[in-house]
């Protein structure tokens, strides 16, 4: 650990708190640079431990396997906005180079910090009121307007842990739904697209945005992606200038993905942000030379980051659950790029793989 | 071993008897299709192993490490054609499947094989003649003309094993040179570009062909691929014609490379013939949607071939010994995809890595 200076060269070696698919795009990405991956996974034989060259199978807060994973890494990150703050703390405190941050991990923790320090850097979102009882629904509820989206502070991602509440009187049952924890209440955005934009920032403070996409989600899980997004030049400056206001403010290094809602007049608001590489950026594996997980390797090894302009105009679909049964349909369709990502069995929900179908971009 | 039937579906396992960059650049392909790997290699810490699921570190011919390896595998590949024969009648005889299978390998283990199977099947080569014995060079220069090329029948590759013979006179020091072993002399081909075809063959018997690249070694080694080639709308056809009685002639399955000399006069002639992904086509990586090495993963695995085309032009350079220095000036040029293989020691003529230049195709 800390053995190189940056830029770490080539064989140096990359940490990351993993277990899933976007650890294991992180790990092939890593491999084509020639540096070597050390996966801490809590799950044994986790698809990205079988591509990388260390694995350490614990929990992300085994101190043991912290500082395993701390001496065979150069720098460590992770795959999954939800790691323990701990973790990271532990491995700095090993001495161990971290990227992102744990700044930016715990704002995206905490959705009530999230959308706080996005107003603070002067970036829209959705109303919004912190929700600690259930009693609390009904005053936020005329505040933001109704419906209104009740999510919990922590936790929770494609859908889970949220639940909408229409008027005041379902207020206690929604609050039942998502477990009666400390929440968030969004006012609903009444968006006309879904666009995605991911960016990354390096060592230097140097910034690169990608096109921006344009995402469709059904029950809660991001189905499709078109990117470049319609009429994306349009789009795309203000776009970005809100990514570099959420980098900037984090002093952010590495790969983030920043969802958004763009209203009938234009505006764009703010919806999430991931500190992480983002499955709405999995189009750039073959719309773009350099793809999301070579940039956040690039960024948190203290390379200069990669180009961004896209070479042609990608529809990615995720394969959900038994969406995997069509691979062999889709690895004969001339156009379509396939991406598995060794998971065993395809349980309802469960994200196997994507498809990435390549348009002209004209 | 046996496990399913072709198509492999993701999640099987693909064997590989590797240890260098062919290998780990097959196994992160394969991990694309959501396949496992399993890599049998001589040397510890090898390139491939690091990126795969399994590893076996023994010699190639241990049984029981090629028992290992044929329960862990579903089929079983090679990246290099001086594999002994005796490893995969081994795991043949195992009733693991195997491809490309032994005929391609045992073909190209000897040059005057692979010359007379060439003739067999109508492909033009530089004049030859088998040699065992020194005394028997000045006869055979004055068949195939001079200077000529004498090369070990068996082993040799980035022109180690060969000696140039410019009369009779020298035919005794050449054959001192190559060890003394039987031997082939080969009439100097007076080319005006040396060419190269990457082709696959699938199980079904399907064949698809990348553009034929432009080739400039140096010192017996490639540093350089152009790809398309210059004009090589003209050189296409013939060198797809080529290519398809070669691996129809072998009955081949995976993908394959076949060095080409053109004429003056536009001919070309069969130099040698890989029976393996192939230096000259690591251009395909970034100038094709699917590239050589997913090509082998898919014709292997019983999949449907995957498409050709150029999406643009490529000047691949081979990072060699030293070359591998100038990780960090590529890695900034905006039109530079670098590919890195992981190795330690950047020895004087060791492939550390490539570079793809990406150029517009028209």
């Amino acid at each position: 650990m800390g053995k190189a200076a940056f830029p770490f060269p080539p064989g140096s070696t990359i940490g990351i708190l993993g277990g899933g698919q976007l650890g294991r795009m992180l790990a092939l990405a890593a491999a084509r640079l020639g540096f070597d991956v050390a996966i801490l996974s809590p799950r044994d034989n986790a698809p990205d431990a079988r591509v990388s060259a260390h694995r350490i199978f614990t929990d992300y807060q085994d101190p043991e396997g912290l500082e395993r994973l701390a001496a065979l890494s150069d720098v460590v990150t992770f795959e999954f906005e939800n790691v323990p703050a701990l973790a990271l703390e532990t491995l700095i405190a090993l001495g161990c180079a971290v990227a992102p941050g744990p700044k930016a991990l715990a704002f995206t923790q905490d959705r009530v910090e999230e959308k706080r320090f996005l107003q603070d850097v002067g970036v829209p979102t959705v109303p919004f009121e912190p929700i600690d009882r259930a009693d609390e629904i009904g005053p936020a509820l005329a505040a933001v307007g109704h419906p209104a989206l009740l999510k919990t502070r922590r936790e929770g991602y494609d859908g889970k842990g949220q639940a909408w509440v229409r008027d005041p009187g379902s207020a206690h049952d929604a609050f039942a739904v998502i477990g009666a924890k400390p929440a968030i209440l969004e006012g609903k955005a009444d968006f006309v697209r879904e666009l995605s934009i991911i960016a990354a920032r390096g060592r230097d403070g140097a910034t690169a945005c990608y096109p921006v996409g344009q995402n469709h989600h059904k029950d809660g899980i991001l189905r499709t992606t078109l990117a470049p997004a319609a009429d994306w030049g349009d789009v795309q400056p203000r776009a970005e200038a809100i990514a570099r206001k959420i980098l900037d403010g984090l002093d952010y290094v590495g790969v983030l993905g920043v969802e958004l809602f763009e209203l009938a007049d234009g505006r764009l608001l703010v919806n999430e942000v991931a500190p992480r590489v983002h499955n709405t950026g999995h189009w750039t594996m073959d719309g773009c030379a350099c793809d999301q997980f070579e940039q956040h390797i690039r960024a948190i090894a203290g390379w200069p980051l990669g180009p961004t302009e896209p070479h042609a105009r990608v529809e990615m679909e995720n394969l959900i659950g038994a969406d995997t049964d069509r691979w062999l349909t889709i690895a004969a369709e001339p156009g379509a790029r396939l991406h598995l990502y060794g998971k065993g069995e395809a349980r309802p929900g469960r994200k196997m793989g994507h498809v990435n179908r390549i348009r002209p971009l004209a």
